[in-house]
């Protein structure tokens, strides 16, 4: 595989393969790229693997305005560093890095802050370039420009980041558990451990067991929770659930004449101390919300999904107590937490091996979008270059 | 007037006035009736003074059931215990107490933990009756039942409180002061330093200012806020505002191109640490969460009003890293936090005196309702027994 590559060259355009979204919903197409080298403050990144997560299928699905197409989708993946552009101290050529797709500029009142993680320098949003310049690091060799996605762009052999959206990791970490960090685990962790700090000994209800949510139950028993309720629509959540500390299951649809949240209050005398929304659903919230304790309960929404409204009525949020919070990224602070949670896989605190259901090569992309659909994947590693036996 | 009260004998059913509502929106009608000696776990109570709160105006205007009518309202006071009933060892004859809605029975999961004030033994609702065991303690001369009211009553010279209800402080406050305490003020003070613990330095939004409302701005003040924005239709609040510690003001509906937020959100360079909503309506709770800074802001819901439904944008829930928080009472432990309110007053921290704008005799109670109905009010001070000059 090794001699398909194109050899890199500090400074030069540099010529690669990208799997490119042209069509919602149609396959990828797996064509040729020049990947321009990087500007100041950026980083060319080879990417060593990547993984699919369900906010790449959600945007792989939805009709976008030309001005964002053709694009590269995939932002949860690890990397190597192949060159620097100017001014740039905090990576260097061969360090290990995992794109971020919050960024981390370190500069303003929110980087610098320990409350928040939403940079200011750079919001987040939804752009098809890179966010200092405005402009894109892609095209193909009839000189289409090739649109960019979340400032990361994973599918592609190379690819350019900015350095607010890279966190330099141990590189000992086997690169098909780091790239599950990038995103969707650490969402999950973080969502538990940061943006809701779980008390040892708390209760906990998490909706919805893709990745994320499964990572939440991973989080809360990390954190020490003793009752990690799943709730799903699959019954087979129940069994791969186990593995990252749920405790007891709710079939969501099953019962006829109970809610989730009257089982869940029932299963906890009174409602869990933390809900966690992992699907971006507002029928969904509503449910979390009405799940947990009144007085403290706290609901956190870390799903992502189609744009809808949330309805919570007045009086029941006065007389509850409860609370609800939104977090992008869990919360967690790229630069700082992502290296903290590296270290507490490879003192085997964290379980990530579990995540990983399937592997492919990049040439078979497609197939890692029908496990997703499927449901049967919960993290499918993509790598670039690896022989697969 | 002293040789007009009925003595008060223990044990016994005795006679007295009170102010009872008969018909939504109509006078109160002054009327004798008999105070039942309290049962187990209650006091009987002679009520020193009481003040009308807006919650009060809000039930008298509302159409009630039959089962609900006559009762007595009135829930902001302070006492003296006239007698207790069996097996009552918190509070003897004599003692000052203020009566509190919210009960703090000592006992339950929630009142023993600090991260609930919401008692379980005997959960908030709007009864007509005593919480322990279902009946009233009023009737009139004719043998009438005369309903309870959040389980206080104080529009009547005598009433009967249970003693989870009760509150014992310390009797050299005055008390036109005390009964400050018993709701509204606590309220206020207790949502910006217990629901929102507001940092010193932090910037704060009250949406309603009404004696909540500046009650909320007087803990913030407290707490060491540097800038507080009062929000309101009637622009003279803001030099009333002034004397709790506002320092800005937003006149709601004034600007045509601008929405309150909007006009937060510059004046703070990028929104209130902390937004207060103390109206109960659900478009100011959205205009409050709106107002509020992405990545900690949090919106802390305490105003009450008719049913209604909040509407937030999920993607905007996610994104923002905002919180938003509903309590009662402030959030305060009725029989831990309001003693140390009651200090902070004697110690000349917290403002109380400013809050009361009128006073009167018990008899021309239905002029306390038209000055609040009329905004001319902030607290009107109803002294049952007392020679007014």
């Amino acid at each position: 595989m090794e001699g398909n590559l194109p050899t890199a060259t500090e400074g030069q355009p540099l010529r690669c393969k990208a799997a490119i979204c042209r069509q919602p919903g149609s396959p990828l197409s797996i064509e040729e790229i020049i990947v321009a080298p990087p500007l100041p403050r950026e980083a060319r990144i080879r990417v060593i693997c990547t993984t699919l997560c369900h906010t790449d299928l959600t945007f792989w699905n939805l009709q976008v305005s030309p001005e964002n197409s053709p694009r590269i989708l995939g932002h949860e993946a690890v990397g190597v560093v192949e060159s620097v552009g100017e001014d740039v101290t905090e990576v260097t050529k061969g360090d290990v890095v995992i794109p971020i797709f919050l960024p981390d500029c370190g500069e303003c009142i929110d980087c610098k802050s320990s409350k928040s993680n939403l940079c200011s320098k750079f919001p987040f949003e939804f752009s098809p370039w890179m966010p200092r310049d405005g402009t894109s690091r892609f095209k193909n060799l009839k000189g289409e420009i090739i649109h960019h996605f979340l400032c990361i762009s994973s599918f592609s052999e190379y690819t350019v980041v900015d350095i607010a959206y890279l966190t330099k990791i141990d590189p000992t970490i086997p690169p098909n558990m780091a790239c599950l960090l990038s995103c969707g685990v650490s969402v999950g962790v973080g969502a538990a451990s940061i943006t809701a700090s779980v008390e040892p000994g708390s209760t906990v209800a998490v909706f919805g067991l893709g990745s994320i949510g499964l990572a939440v139950a991973e989080g809360a028993r990390l954190c020490g929770a003793t009752k990690i309720i799943g709730v799903d629509v699959n019954p087979e959540k129940y069994e791969i659930g186990k593995k990252f500390g749920l405790t007891d299951f709710v079939h969501a649809g099953e019962s006829e004449d109970k809610s989730v949240s009257q089982i869940i209050i029932e299963m906890t005398g009174g409602g869990a101390d933390y809900c966690f929304e992992c699907a971006g659903k507002a029928s969904l919230m509503e449910e979390a919300y009405a799940s947990c304790r009144k007085g403290w309960g706290k609901t956190i929404v870390l799903g992502m999904d189609k744009p809808s409204k949330l309805s919570l009525s007045c009086s029941e949020l006065l007389v509850s107590g409860k609370s609800l919070k939104g977090c992008l990224f869990g919360g967690l602070k790229p630069k700082s937490h992502v290296p903290i949670l590296v270290k507490r896989y490879m003192d085997k605190e964290l379980n990530l091996d579990e995540f990983v259901t399937h592997e492919l090569q990049f040439q078979d992309i497609n197939k890692a979008f029908d496990l997703l659909i499927e449901g049967n994947s919960l993290r499918c590693v993509i790598w670039m270059d690896k022989v697969m036996l």
